[in-house]
């Protein structure tokens, strides 16, 4: 509700904001650290500062309880409640790789894998065979052809790629063909729901044709479709919140997702923080009113269960501070998309920190950018998708309700 | 919402949950204790012990400032939206019984009552007659024969019995004909909405044939109808969030509305905490994985405004913990179904402190179990049907939302 009354009053005039992502920062007590967080073992000089001078709070990405994805994470903190805007795991790896997804695109994502005798599947990753490998793969299946029905087969990464099918009435009531465990043969392509006769037919069709292409280029002899995903277009940043918006990613996931929200795509040289930093300059001196900024290796760390990497990522990401500094941005958001507590070694459902510092907030309540305090803080505890109305009121973008 | 998307991503495997709720734990500072209330009084080593190892929050029944029933209270708890799943006290009473309530089935609650000439109320309860006299009562009433409608009339407890009515078409718009006061009569059956008129000659004619097999009863000369409510089934635990649960509860009411939610009754021997612990060991024993225990006392004490026996009350469950730890549950909630402050003698709105010990948590954050650490920790303040969504995450039985 926050966010559809931020964009009824949204102004197209006001502060630069900065939405600065440490993916999956929040954790849980590390034993190892004595009961500290990442976030609180960590030297964070920086956002010591900017903790002093701003004010903190925790969001929900989804619900209480509720583990979002990436996906569900990253649209949240943009201002769109992930319930209502839901992304597809096909259709985030089309918009990663840069693809041109359309209105009513169906996508899905293709692990190559090997296949026994009788159909079984060996190796749901193929070896993890080579990208060059992938590509060539991919260039075999170019041939495929569906009557009515564009097809577009493009490749991601080692054994991963995806296809995106174009024709009018395509459905993503499908199921996964991938059972999800070797020594199973590949499930027929069922749908989740009516309506999806068309859309089943042209992947059946798909399939067998691919199965055939690849019948004798083992190890990647056979081929998995997961997480089909009809692609709507959603109101961009722009369009709800009246910004010019853009994004400094990374990884193909947050390109992907920023992308649905309209945002421009930044490229970092190098590609590391010191180039993100340049990068969301340069963003500003393009007249754009709005950048995300994406460090990954928060949520990495955390997933590979290494809180000692996590606490180096965080402090990493904390020497970055100074120079997004001198940007030049009215408010400065630092957050997560999600937890990612290292015990866990997975995404999460506990709130998320939040520090926002510039414009008007209640400061001097909060020391340390933690867990803990941000669980006290000034902002509160609210819903993700409400962030965004914290940050244009900040910023001064929002016009009052009412007279 | 926490709850419908729990439900939508709840899995059939992970740890086993305990829900024990200390009824109307909930309380309010006392002078007599100088300001604590009796949960900050109480000597709770055990509590305190799974406090430093778990985390704290509160709930919130229904809504802010809204007083739950024992239903709603407990329906909240177990994962329903209060507001959505409305259950009559009516449909309790017999739930509570083991009475069978089928779809479209009309309940109410019946009060024996005394009556003097010109029906007058003398005695609301009929000097809470025996249980003995209870029954003998329903006997004779149990000829009552309405046409085209089955009729139940079953005792449950002194004063108390209930009627059934099944039949097509039944409404439950109907007032309570008990006007709650002495010195007056009973009150004509009104409808509170329109569509009852079948239903409100139903009760009139059952009314009408039982004051006259009253009539000559003394002190139980006639009777007073309350709480109507038309049996609705709802979704079960199992259909909601994939558990196998049971309950634990020595009082009917408890009894019936975890039977709304599909849990199994199981019999504690003997009928005390002791009993209630054997019981949930054995739940275990059989493959159950979510089991909500029931301890009443807290809030019979509560209703009573004996704090001193409140606070007994709360350590005699807390000493009752141990045996609880024992029984290898994964997850152990410990919080109330509301607040019964012992000033006021009523259930109350007052958030209700939470308890979770297991699963990954914030842990080290609150030191004891009282509402005001309660108010501050880890988990916020979050309605009571999204603790639900908690416990599951804690227990690993979520899937993530979203790619």
């Amino acid at each position: 509700m926050a966010a559809d009354l931020a964009s009824q009053l949204s102004l197209d005039h006001g502060g630069k904001i900065l939405l600065a992502i440490m993916d999956g920062v929040g954790d849980i007590p590390i034993p190892e650290f004595g009961g500290l967080t990442p976030l609180e073992k960590a030297k964070t000089p920086n956002m010591d500062m900017l903790t002093a001078g701003g004010a903190l709070g925790q969001h929900l990405p989804v619900a209480r309880g509720i583990t979002p994805g990436s996906g569900p994470g990253h649209l949240a903190v943009f201002g769109y409640d992930p319930v209502k805007f839901l992304v597809g795991r096909g259709a985030l790896a089309a918009l990663g790789i840069g693809f041109d997804l359309k209105h009513g695109d169906l996508a899905a994502r293709i692990n190559f894998c090997t296949l026994g005798e009788d159909k079984v599947i060996l190796d749901r990753r193929a070896g993890r065979i080579s990208t060059e490998l992938c590509i060539e793969l991919v260039k075999s299946l170019k041939g495929i052809s569906i009557p009515g029905v564009k097809v577009f087969v493009e490749p991601v990464k080692e054994h991963r790629a995806c296809v995106i099918f174009r024709a009018e009435g395509l459905s993503d009531s499908i199921h996964d063909t991938d059972p999800g465990l070797v020594g199973e043969m590949p499930l027929d392509v069922v749908p989740t729901a009516d309506g999806a006769e068309f859309s089943i037919g042209v992947v059946e069709d798909f399939i067998s044709q691919a199965s055939e292409i690849l019948r004798l280029k083992a190890p990647a002899n056979g081929l998995l479709l997961r997480g089909f995903a009809l692609h709507e277009d959603m109101p961009t940043l722009t369009e709800r919140f009246k910004l010019n918006p853009a994004a400094v990613a990374l990884y193909p996931m947050y390109r992907g997702v920023s992308s649905l929200a309209g945002m421009e795509q930044y490229n970092s040289e190098p590609a590391d923080l010191s180039g993100e930093v340049k990068a969301a300059k340069k963003a500003l001196k393009d007249g754009k009113d709005f950048v995300f900024l994406h460090h990954k290796y928060t949520d990495s760390s955390g997933e590979d269960g290494d809180y000692e990497r996590k606490v180096s990522e965080i402090e990493k990401f904390d020497s970055a501070i100074p120079g997004l500094l001198e940007c030049g941005f009215d408010v400065i958001c630092i957050t997560g998309d999600h937890s990612t507590p290292c015990p866990m070694k997975l995404h999460s459902w506990h709130p998320v920190p939040v520090l926002i510092y510039g414009g008007p907030q209640r400061v001097g309540w909060s020391a340390r950018f933690t867990e803990r305090e941000a669980s006290t803080g000034a902002l509160g505890t609210f819903q993700g998708y409400e962030l965004m109305a914290l940050l244009l009121a900040g910023a001064g973008r929002l016009a009052k309700f009412g007279a």
